[in-house]
């Protein structure tokens, strides 16, 4: 498996012409670049039918674009594009290809194993509209007869968190009355809070799972059985559709083989709201909205997979990473959205990014030589210039940010939504800027000098989320291009998932094993005294 | 101001000495450490009435700790609580106090410009006590005669983080079928979306700004009245209550003078929960588990001020803050409750320590000579294992965790409490052993020896939420005690402020100003142009 003879990225030639550059340049001004070429802001800017993405403020020049572009031609990311279209099993470990982006593609063909997987694609999405339909006609009905009007989504990761953002997102496209919740942590305050106000008989849990084996979920589920039984529904399977990659398992568990949706073990639970995983998504906006977004995400598939690197929006945008992370110690990306339906962004791309790329071995099972993946954080604007913005102006660190805003709003009140844009421009503006101290009053000295990116898109719709969401996967792949590491495993959960298991044992037979460390084991004990110890309030 | 004979704190002897330290200790090996001390584990504990603190998996040596204490004390940490608690003007920059403490004490007298302010706190709480339960008796109501069933708080920052955790985290103790909602962006949507399913004759705003000039605040709440009327209430002021440190401010705006709940302004915004800031968690828990609340801070001031620093809690925590980002080089911490009832504390406490601590000015006005505080950041497990936690266990960074949670649970459901407890032992002690490498699977290597701190609770009770507040409050002071920073002014927000006034007027006029940088320019610009240009969804 380990190719020693590999050359460590960190002392390949486009790497050290990096260094080079990065060392011979010094520290970066922004306002000199800006200087230096009048056309920057045109020239440091891509878009497409719907976006206008600029970097012009982040501290690249000319040189170190034609740089990172030839980073990207030596690490053979034209190349690994194509083996991801072509489902290439890139996905390694797990010995499978990653086909998201069959998942919104109109070609005829993609094979695999010798099958052409675009039939299970499109039977999916015809089964998905289906049950859509039937549904929202109130055909598909609960137990005791009533049409359904509250869903709860069962879920976690990559069955919770694409659907979550994309319902909240296009909230302004609601096609139905139903109401669309999501329960994902197995503490049981989740799904009680959830469970508030909504009436048994008319309730319709999504139990979505690729797996099929996973705790969390199963353990909702079971308890959301409980619920409908204590409310009067004798029959609780049909208040449950499975979604999931292992239909055999779903039917072992009680849903009904006909309320199973099923979707490809070729797409990666964080890649997985374009599948039958988006069937919360499309129980609100409809199917016909949920086809555009995947419409706007197979925009940004075509232009990925065809346009050089130099107009390549992922790509750009992955080589900028880089540079931040590798060259300039950034350990964090803030992403603030400057649009309160995209609140949950910086959520969804911690998953997307750091469980794709937060990897310390490469493809070939060399250790990594270099950082990989940053912290992703952050939180929607303007909230959060009332609570972490002082240290994106006046802390000690180096935290490039990543600004969304459309300029247009689904909410019909252009007032507020001229202030929200507005505020987006100035910090950006602001942290570049600074501003020099007042005499007397270094605590107003705004250092400035701090990078960030803008992506505008005219108004946030199914259409332009579908660009977005695809956008960020791609970047992320190129990013894992750029490392030579695999975007598509997850075995760092796994660890975590079997020592769970042990102390659950524990905890329920009251026995703690000498095997633990020492603060393990006192914590565990603890417990066990503290049990049933709940004091006053 | 500039006072140049101070010493910097990187070459002060306690600070020198904890360098030379971690350069002859050399990489710290977590498991050795506890090999080394069998005792560890206890050791490196501390406890109140309801918490456990266990910090015995950070990659600190008893040694390491001394070193610590003594920086502590050569930072005047013990006198700087002193000053603190005494209200001598630690904020200097505002030339003010900063006297949270005071609302949580049962001193007769804390004496500010020759005044009691006792007095104005228990004025407070007895004003707020008399307007919670008049709402709660339907004494108090709106224009058109009927009591109030929906409470939304306008608020934005401090005057909305604070309260929005607590009410979310004391669900389980609500005393009132108020249904308390919380709106804080400028973005019309976020008013919008919690408008929905509330009758504009049934609903109270809550207006909460400590200057009542706040953008946002004011715009929601002119945008709450347009709903009001529209809705039928004529005289709209019925269905206010303003919570300020301006009251001048909230009468001139039209609030009605005895709906006026005031704070003193010696109340920091981001420590303002515990003020009548706080009329929001009052309102759905009652007056009295709000002042349980208070109690469970009480104690944890008193312990702060009274304990000797190597048993102390917040100081001892920030002394490992300080280690792990100054020493070892951390530039993040993750906040991982396991408690869904603490979902928010990641992003309450990224104000809390940001917003304080994000500085690079000492009190006496020169430069920081070291890095200040980290980014907190995180998310609820177990929903973040299947999220991000890839990169804590197999990513490059050194990355501490801070776990939360509670024994046990408030939602009667002891199976799934289980569970969520096992899963946060098992993470803590995943993130430390590591795991060695299956042959021919690097894939599967877990490095191991990442350190954590693990905070458990009996339950997640109003006393439990104070002390756990009042903990990273008085934590983040010590940080700022060390760094010989102000935690308590904020004039990081200014200069965006005052850029988005100047767009707001460009974008209503059109008219777009030379004088912003060429991307700036380039954006408005495209924002003028974009205008209305929404295109199909």
């Amino acid at each position: 498996m380990t190719d020693t003879t590999v050359q460590p990225l960190t002392r390949s030639p486009a790497w050290q012409a990096l260094l080079r550059h990065r060392d011979s340049t010094g520290a970066t001004d922004l306002l000199s670049l800006f200087r230096d070429n009048p056309d920057r802001a045109k020239e440091f800017r891509l878009e497409t039918d719907r976006l206008v993405v600029d970097f012009s403020r982040q501290k690249i020049s000319g040189e170190t674009l034609s740089l990172l572009y030839e980073l990207a031609e030596q690490q053979g990311v034209r190349s690994s594009i194509r083996d991801l279209v072509n489902g290439v099993r890139v996905n390694t470990t797990e010995d499978r290809p990653a086909l998201h982006i069959a998942l919104r593609s109109q070609a005829e063909h993609i094979v695999v194993d010798n099958g052409n997987i675009m039939d299970g694609v499109r039977d999916g999405l015809l089964a998905m509209a289906n049950m859509v339909e039937a549904i929202h006609r109130g055909e598909i009905r609960g137990s005791t007869g009533k049409p359904f009007r509250t869903v709860i989504n069962l879920g976690i990761g990559g069955s919770d968190l694409g659907p979550r953002l994309a319902v909240q997102a296009l909230r302004p496209f609601r096609q139905s009355e139903l109401d669309v919740r999501f329960v994902a942590n197995i503490d049981y305050q989740d799904l009680q809070s959830n469970l508030a106000g909504a009436d048994p008989q008319t309730t319709l849990f999504i139990l979505a799972s690729k797996s099929f084996t996973t705790l969390e979920t199963l353990t909702n589920a079971c308890s959301a059985i409980d619920w409908l039984q204590q409310g009067g529904c004798k029959n609780v399977f049909r208040h449950f559709i499975g979604v999931t990659a292992n239909p055999g398992a779903a039917v072992d568990f009680g849903i009904m083989p006909d309320r199973v949706l099923e979707f490809g073990a070729w797409v990666g639970g964080r890649y997985s709201l374009w599948s039958t995983i988006g069937l919360p998504i499309a129980l609100s906006v409809g199917m016909e909205y949920f086809i555009r977004m995947l419409a706007g995400a197979r925009y940004m598939d075509e232009h990925f997979v065809e346009t050089p690197l130099a107009e390549n929006i992922p790509a750009t945008l992955a080589l900028i990473d880089i540079w931040n992370t590798n060259f300039l110690d950034a350990e964090t990306l803030a992403v603030i959205p400057y649009d309160h339906g995209l609140s949950l962004l910086p959520d969804y791309l911690s998953q997307l990014m750091m469980e794709s790329n937060g990897k310390n071995v490469t493809r070939s099972g060399t250790p990594v030589d270099c950082n990989t993946e940053m912290v992703i954080w952050g939180a929607a604007g303007t909230n959060s210039q009332h609570a972490f913005f002082q240290l994106l102006h006046q802390g000690t660190r180096n935290i490039p940010v990543e600004f969304l805003a459309g300029v247009n709003t689904n909410s019909g009140h252009p007032g507020h939504q001229l202030k929200l844009v507005a505020n987006c421009l100035a910090q950006g503006e602001a942290l570049m800027l600074g501003r020099n101290p007042v005499a007397g009053e270094p605590w107003r000295h705004f250092p400035g000098n701090r990078p960030s990116t803008t992506i505008l898109y005219d108004r946030l719709t199914p259409y332009v989320l579908g660009q977005l969401l695809a956008l960020y996967e791609h970047r992320t792949f190129v990013q894992a291009c750029l490392w030579d590491i695999n975007a598509f495993d997850q075995w760092g959960v796994e660890l975590g998932k079997e020592l769970a298991k042990v102390i659950i044992d524990e905890l329920e037979s009251g026995k703690v094993s000498e095997k633990h460390d020492p603060s393990t084991r006192q914590l565990l004990e603890h417990c066990l005294r503290s049990r049933n110890r709940t004091g006053p309030a």
